[in-house]
C-alpha cells in the first residue's frame, strides 16, 4: 500500500499517524484548507488566526505558525501551485475520553492539487442542490472547522450529479446555514446577508473576508437568520471558500438566477487581497 | 516515537494509518469496545452485529466477523485478557467529502488493558457529576457508537476529581440521555426505564443485554424519555458499559442513594451469558 500524498506528521516526511490517535478515535482537532500559489500560502494570517481560534475552543496546543509555515515550505519547495491542508489534533494517547497529561498534540501538513473547476463556473455560477440532512444544534461546537464531520460527508452522499456543485444544509429548525464545503451569502438590493452560524456550520475565512469586503461594493452587510423563503427571494445567492472564492448560485430548488456581477466583483477583491498579503 | 500498542490495521502489526485517512480528517467510521477474557471476546455475535448494524447506517462496508475475530485471536494469542478495541473507517481517500468509488474501508484492531476499575465500585456503587455540555439533536447519527465524539470529549474535560466515575450527558432540551462513557437506567418500584435515544446518544450492546434481562429480575423495561426531575426520584440509578457491565450510582446532584442489590445481580446475570457465550 502506497500513500502517494506528500504530507509531513510533525514535520517528519512520510510519516503515518498512530492509530490511537486520537483525531482518529474522536475526532478530537481541527483543520485548514487554503490555496497556495507559487509556494506562497493565501491569507496566511488569517488562516493561522482561524486555526489558534479553532484550537482554542478545543482547549487543544495549536503549533507555531512558524512550525506551519516551515512544513508548507517543505512541501512547497518547488515553488508550485495547490491545496494546503492542515489537520492539528490531540495526539497519540490511551483508550477513552479523558485526555492524558503527556499527551502531546499532532501536527499534520498535506499538499494536494488545486480542484479543477470547470472555467464557466465563474461567468454562469453554479448549482445548489437541498440536501434532506439537518444539521444538528450544538453551539460548543458551532463555527469550529474540526475534524467531526460526519454530517457533511452524509450530507455528501445524498448527490451523484457532477453538475450539482454543492448541498445546501438546514438546521433542525429549517434555517439555512451553509453549504457542505462552502458558506453562503445572500444579496437583497444593496443588503448581503449570510446565516448566523452560532448553533451549528462553520465561520470560514472567505465569508468573514466578504463580510468585511462588502461596503467597498456599496453593500451593508449583516449575520441573521435566514430562512429558506427568505433565500428564494434573494436577488443573489453566493457561495464561498477559500478555494474558489465566490461563485454565484445559478440554479436551487427550481429556481433560476440570472448572472450578475457580484460574485466576480468580489472574487477580484479577494484575489487583490491576496496579491498585497 | 514508538507505539506501544499491540494493533492491526488491516490485518497487519503495527501498520500505521495514511494522513489521508477519512477516519481521521471527517471521523469517517464507527468504533467498538469489547472485554476479552483468555483470548475469547465476550458476547461476540451481539458487538459484531452491532457494529455491522452502525457500519449499515453510514453506508459503509463492514469487514467480516471472520477477519475481524482472526485480528482479536492474533493480539491476543497469550490467550490473555484486555480490551479489544476496532475501528472500521472509510478509508484513506483524497480531499473533499465526496466519497471517491476506490475507498476501501480501513480495519484498525487493537488491544489494550482492562481499566483498572477499584473493587468497592461494586459494592458501593459509583460517583455520577451533571456536565454543562448538552448533546445535540442529529437523529441521522443517533444510536451509532460513530468516530465523531468531540461532544464526549469536551464533556469529560468537565471534571478532573478521579473519585467522580462518569458525567451525566442531558441533551440541548434537558432530558437525560447518557453517561459520557455508559448507558443509564433507572429504577422506580419493578420498572426500569433507560433514556429514548432517537436524537442523540449512543445505543450500547449493555444496555441491550439488560432491557432484555430484566424480565428475569421481574423488571418491566421500557424506554421512554427522562427528566433530570425524574432521575432525582428514582429508587435506584444504574450506568452500563461492555467493560463494567452495570454499576450502581451512589451520588448524583446532591442526593445519595442506599446500595441495593440491582446492579450485582445484572453484572451476574451478564456474567452468566459471557459463560454460555
Amino acid at each position: 500500500m502506497t500513500y502517494p500524498l506528500p504530507a509531513l506528521v510533525n514535520g517528519r516526511p512520510d510519516a503515518l499517524i498512530s492509530p490511537a490517535e486520537r483525531g482518529l478515535a474522536y475526532g478530537d482537532g481541527v483543520f485548514r484548507t487554503l490555496p497556495v500559489i507559487q509556494g506562497k500560502p493565501q491569507v496566511w494570517p488569517l488562516h493561522y488566526a482561524k486555526l489558534n481560534g479553532d484550537c482554542c475552543r478545543l482547549s487543544l496546543a495549536c503549533p507555531s505558525a512558524a512550525a506551519l509555515l516551515e512544513d508548507i515550505q517543505q512541501l512547497y519547495a518547488d515553488q508550485g501551485t495547490g491545496v494546503a491542508k492542515i489537520i492539528i489534533t490531540r495526539g497519540a494517547g490511551g483508550r477513552g475520553y479523558a485526555i492524558s497529561p503527556e499527551v502531546q498534540s499532532t501536527r499534520i501538513v498535506m499538499r494536494t492539487a488545486m480542484p479543477d473547476y470547470p472555467s464557466q463556473y465563474g461567468q454562469t455560477g453554479v448549482h445548489l442542490t437541498l440536501c434532506n440532512l439537518r444539521l444538528a444544534h450544538q453551539p460548543r461546537l458551532a463555527g469550529i472547522k474540526h475534524l467531526n464531520r460526519l454530517e457533511n460527508v452524509l450530507a455528501r452522499m445524498e448527490w451523484q450529479d457532477p453538475d450539482i456543485f454543492d448541498g445546501l444544509l438546514l438546521d433542525q429548525q429549517g434555517s439555512v446555514i451553509e453549504g457542505t464545503m462552502s458558506n453562503i451569502l445572500l444579496r437583497f438590493d444593496a443588503r448581503l446577508l449570510t446565516p448566523d452560524l452560532k448553533n451549528c456550520g462553520v465561520e470560514g475565512v472567505t465569508r468573514d473576508r466578504i463580510l468585511k469586503l462588502a461596503p467597498a461594493l456599496g453593500l451593508q452587510a449583516d449575520i441573521s437568520d435566514i430562512s429558506l423563503d427568505q433565500l428564494m427571494q434573494a436577488d443573489e445567492v453566493i457561495l464561498c471558500n477559500s478555494l474558489f472564492g465566490a461563485w454565484q448560485v445559478a440554479s436551487f430548488n427550481g429556481k433560476t438566477w440570472q448572472s450578475q456581477p457580484l460574485a466576480e466583483q468580489l472574487r477580484n477583491l479577494l484575489q487583490e487581497q491576496h496579491e498585497i498579503d
